[in-house]
């Protein structure tokens, strides 16, 4: 199966994705970060998986092995390599002319921004997660009163070298966020309820009022932002996250212009497609489940394109920690967008310069100008 | 690529649509009704959509132009023309039959049922808008108490010479109608709150309790309802719009015997086609969805195949404004129905009468037979 | 088209089914048991949909007809061999190596898993409905206080001789049930409010408290679990049965490890399988919607099977009354799996190993597994 050209040799810009790890793992743990399960039940494995089966027929050529590798063989040779040089590999196998990188979770083990540069060869630019903001600030103990204003210095710090914000209200507190600024009263409030509960542990932010604040402050700032929709771990409640749920929030924040970025969104794509249709400053990708669906991808991708508009369609891989994601994330979006541009060249619905139009536009510009790439230096740039 | 026959030759009846607009139109214009976006996000064009592209390959030769002509040449082509006769091009290339006509929304600038009967060549019936009714009422400052006798008084009026009626409750309450009829105190007081706050403005009827009352009044006239479900502008709140929500209303209203047409339903069809499975007197169509799918309208529709009885679905095109939407509507609609047919027929599934039989009667005996077509007049007929 | 031999041949554990009828059945009797309809709609035949169209095309041969014959042919045929040899032919066609019958429904009417066994020629095994147990304790009209412990007590004998259970809590209360195991107090009183209410009637429990007890019951037996989740009759509010809803349940059960199986699941199944995925406790299937999307099987499965991991998916038909449904079931349910595997093998996604191993899994071993089947004896054993 011959890919388009215009699809295969594209450069991707990966809007959203985490670092990678530099430890070897075991099994145990590979298959923990294989998919969005903890665990595998009790005489099974997640190697059974269509993110399984990925693995071993895609990744393990990456590694030299022949495809369809035995998994303890795949991780034999994993090992063997040594993580440095698997992340390499693949970050390189992704071909991609830039990265964003949410630095906001496990920020210690994972590669930095610019050693994903490094290690990818593509720029790498920062995306800054406003959840871990407030909770760095809340850490420091301020008083409630005090608390709207230093979220919003430190923001404005660590912004001033990232080219977008992200919320996780979803994760937190659902996605139902009230379409109305809260006032300075209703944070601080919120504030009191929440410092008292810290004490020493890591503060763990999950309060409505809070998270809206967050996202007026992404509003403010003018950055993009990039809410967590739909499919996670175990943490989420998946029903509070349709994108829809968003819809009164879209609708107040709409004249600002800000644009605001639906990432993931499965099972709920053809919901985020409707509201970026609709809403001038809403734009989706299909994330996480581009490697998850892994063969199911093209049909997943070609339901959310449906109603988007070419021009609010992104590419993001979502990996984290196991650089395999990167690159089956880029392999899979890729198939995809070849698979759908295919079908309607066979049946003469567009050209071949629309196809490479809308490969573009996907896969890499829309990013570029929604981010404003190339106004900025990227925080790191590969070789 | 050929359709089967009894599928590329059978006259539809559309039993959703509106009038198309006689003025001449601008880029900015077209694209503003081309899909349900306002206006294009900055740097994009909504050109660059499944709606757009199909445009370009399928409107294109209806003018005289190339396939894939680009944007510019088309309005171009459409000025030249001029907006009569592209009307006149696009409603006779849609091959219908008969047409029903939502006369409920900015009517004076859009084409009569009589005047489209004429430039389509088909048999026009009219669908009456029942909260267009109610506000028509409200104009006239009634007392509260008059209010539900004068509004059954014009729609008993109106109705005479319709087919129809439609619930634009979804727009303004969402779906979750109370199982209940209102009780005359309960519309009275709900009319007592709404219209003081009209002054001068042209009333906007937004209130549950009286969408109900207007519902229940389509049920007593025994004339199909129609409801707006799911996919629709930035106005509407789709998750309050799930045809679900019509559960326990449809559930009440099911001893009457009323038919109840869900439209549209996207991107909740497979939610419609089980309520029309299970419940007698429930219709679903893919309206509006089937022109913005266009290339991905045939998997929209199969999905709504799964569970809906071939006698419960039907055609509709939601065209509004541009003739362009009634064309690409009947045409995706039949590819859609080509292309599940055959795909039953190359496996043997079902015989080429079977088939025969499926396409007619959701192309047009379902609507002649729900509506009772042939037992009344056309407003108008074409020629 | 030939089917991959390790689907065809493949014998399948179908873990979720009822009993049939011997009664001879009318034309209106056997198409209110066909779909999820109780009746057609004026003017129309529910064998003019996906599940009327496999009846004339894969049954009609079963009872020595031509395939696609007419309904009218086909009803007379089966009148003519009479029901059990009708029932007999189709559970026999089915190629089953054991299944699962839930005995909490129409018990008197329907065969035994005996019955079924000696038909099949296939090992039966009973799975118990919680709600019946209850009811028949309710019925016996304890005092409120004792109602759990006889619960109990009853569910513990029906149980000795079962392999799981079933709980209706969808189809009563939603499935919104709190995560937290309600008190003895709370179900008492529950018991208070309900007993009264029941006079000489059967009674029907529909109460979230104690669905929420009888679940909890089902924990503490350690016996796989059934939800029955999504698509069902005009009773279901389909709205309440998204499994999302049991989220917070499920997260509070996960500990226990007693394993819970979403059965059905259309048209919420990708998000069961997203439960599947993310708790290890968790399994689910497409039961119903298999035999009623009938060709759109494969889409449907196709589906489910994007996120689940492959030692999450069973088999089950959910025939119920018609043995057509037992037989249809199998088919789509092979037909499917041939689809999903062979598009992967086109492509060289996973070896003709793999899917093999795959189709062992979800058609039989998942099953054996997860209900122990291999450790108890069956109720009954077919010859």
């Amino acid at each position: 199966m011959e890919m388009l050209r215009c699809v295969a040799e594209l450069r991707l810009v990966d809007h959203h994705c985490h670092g990678v790890l530099e430890d070897d793992l075991g099994r145990a743990d590979f298959e923990s970060l294989l998919t969005e399960a903890d665990t595998p039940a009790p005489g099974t494995t997640l190697f059974d998986s269509l993110s399984g089966l990925a693995v071993r027929r895609w990744c393990a050529p990456v590694l030299g092995l022949p495809p369809h590798a035995p998994a303890d063989d795949y991780l034999a040779r994993r090992a063997e390599l040594g993580a440095p040089e698997v992340n390499r590999r693949f970050l390189r196998a992704a071909g991609l002319a830039a990265l964003c990188v949410d630095t906001g979770f496990a920020t210690g083990r994972l590669l930095s921004p610019e050693r994903m540069a490094e290690e990818s060869g593509a720029h790498a630019y920062e995306i800054v997660r406003l959840e871990q903001v407030a909770e760095e600030v809340a850490a420091r103990h301020p008083s409630p009163r005090e608390f709207a204003g230093a979220v919003r210095a430190r923001l404005a710090e660590r912004a001033a070298d990232a080219v977008g914000v992200k919320s996780i209200a979803a994760y937190r507190a659902g996605l139902a966020l009230p379409p109305i600024r809260p006032s300075d009263a209703e944070v601080t409030s919120a504030v009191e309820r929440w410092l008292p509960t810290i004490g020493d542990d890591q503060p763990r932010l999950a309060d409505m009022t809070l998270h809206a604040f967050l996202a007026w402050c992404g509003v403010d700032l003018g950055l993009p932002i990039q809410f967590h929709v739909g499919y996670g771990d175990a943490d989420v409640n998946l029903h509070h996250c349709d994108p829809l749920l968003l819809t009164p929030w879209l609708r107040a924040t709409a004249p600002h212009g800000t644009p605001v970025m639906l990432l993931h969104n499965y099972p709920y794509h053809r919901n985020a497609a409707y509201l970026a249709q609709v809403f001038p400053h809403v734009y989706a990708d299909a994330g996480l489940a581009t490697h998850n669906a892994a063969h199911r991808a093209p049909t997943v991708i070609a339901e959310t394109l449906e109603l988007i508009p070419f021009g609010k369609f992104l590419y993001s891989s979502d990996g984290y920690a196991l650089p395999e994601l990167h690159h089956l994330g880029a392999l899979w979006f890729r198939r995809a967008l070849d698979t759908f541009l295919r079908s309607g060249l066979d049946t003469g619905e567009w050209t071949h310069d629309d196809a490479e139009h809308i490969a573009r536009l996907a896969g890499a510009e829309n990013a570029r100008r929604v981010y404003r790439l190339d106004e900025r230096g990227p925080a790191a740039a590969g070789e």
